[in-house]
C-alpha cells in the first residue's frame, strides 16, 4: 500500500524535523501523525484504560492494591461465599488468571477459601476479617481515585461515559 | 467494614440460590452482584476493552495481528523514519514492550530499522513493502472490526465515546 494512501490527520513536519535536526535521544520527542487509530474506538478505549489504572495504582500505591484485586474483593465483599467459577463469569477473567489473583490474596489473608456446601469440586469464596478491614482502606482510595477521573473529564462526560460504555459489560 | 456497608445494586438472591441448589460446575453461573464496580469508569472501560479487543483478534485471527502491532504498523507508515523513542511515546507503550513488539515484526520481514541518520544510538523504522501489503490487508479488516463496534453501540453512540475518550488520549 502507497503511504499517500494512509489517512494523516496532523502533519509529521515536526517530527520530522527533530530527527533531521538530531534530538537528543532521552528529549521528549515531537508529536507524531497517529493515523486512522484516533478514528478506532479500540486505540481510545486502550488509552483512557492505561490513563485510568495507572492513576488507581498510584492513588493505591500504599495498600498494594491493583484494579484487579479490588474487583475480586469487592465482588466477594457483595456475595459472599460465590464461587470461583462464577466470580470467573461475573468478571470476565480467565480462570488461570483468577486463580492467581486468588492465591495472592489468600497469602496475604484477605480472602479464604473453603469447600463449597453444595458442590465439592468447588471453592466458594470468602472475605477475611482483615479483607473487610482492608477493602474499607481502599474504598476510600478508591473513591479519591474516582475523584481524579471527573477532575479530568467533568462530571457530567463522566457520567456519559458510563452510560455509553454499559453496553460492553452486559456480557 | 461490616459488609451491609457495600452498596448492593442488584439483589444476591439469585446467586445464592445457585450456589443451594448445587448448580454444576460448568453451568453458566447465574448473574453476582458487582456492588461499587459498575460506577468506576475503569472497570467499564476494561470491560470495553476486552470486548473491543476480543473482536479485533477475531476479526483479524487470519493475518495473526493484534492490536498493538496494527498501531506500530500503523503510526511507522504515517511517519517512516521515526525513532523508537518517538514511537513508544506516541502510542504510550513501555519501551521494553516495544522492543519486543519490533522484533516480532522485523522477524516477519514487516519492519525495518536502520541506523538514524540524525543519531546513531537510535533506529529509524520503516514499514517494508511486505509490511506496507499487509497493512492494507489489515486495514481492510479492521474496518470490518470497527462496523462491529458501531453495530454493539450504534453510530451515534460511537462517535460520542471517540469524543469523550479523547480527553484520556493527550498525554
Amino acid at each position: 500500500m502507497a503511504s499517500g494512501t494512509a489517512r494523516s490527520e496532523r502533519p509529521t513536519t515536526a517530527a520530522r524535523r527533530t530527527l533531521r535536526d538530531g534530538a537528543r535521544a532521552d528529549a521528549k520527542p515531537a508529536p507524531v501523525d497517529l493515523g486512522v487509530l484516533t478514528s478506532h474506538l479500540g486505540y481510545l478505549v486502550r488509552r483512557a484504560q492505561l490513563w485510568i489504572f495507572q492513576d488507581f495504582n498510584r492513588t493505591l500505591a500504599a495498600l498494594d492494591v491493583r484494579p484487579a484485586q479490588y474487583s475480586v474483593l469487592t465482588v466477594i465483599d457483595a456475595n459472599p461465599g460465590l464461587t470461583q467459577m462464577a466470580l470467573a463469569h461475573a468478571l470476565g477473567i480467565e480462570r488461570a488468571r483468577l486463580v492467581h489473583l486468588l492465591n495472592g490474596l489468600e497469602k496475604r489473608s484477605l480472602v479464604r477459601r473453603s469447600s463449597s456446601a453444595s458442590d465439592r469440586r468447588s471453592h466458594a469464596l470468602h472475605l477475611t476479617g482483615d479483607g473487610r478491614r482492608m477493602l474499607a482502606r481502599v474504598k476510600t482510595l478508591a473513591a479519591e481515585h474516582e475523584r481524579h477521573v471527573t477532575e479530568r473529564l467533568g462530571a457530567q462526560q463522566r457520567q456519559d461515559l458510563l452510560r455509553l460504555l454499559a453496553a460492553f459489560a452486559s456480557g
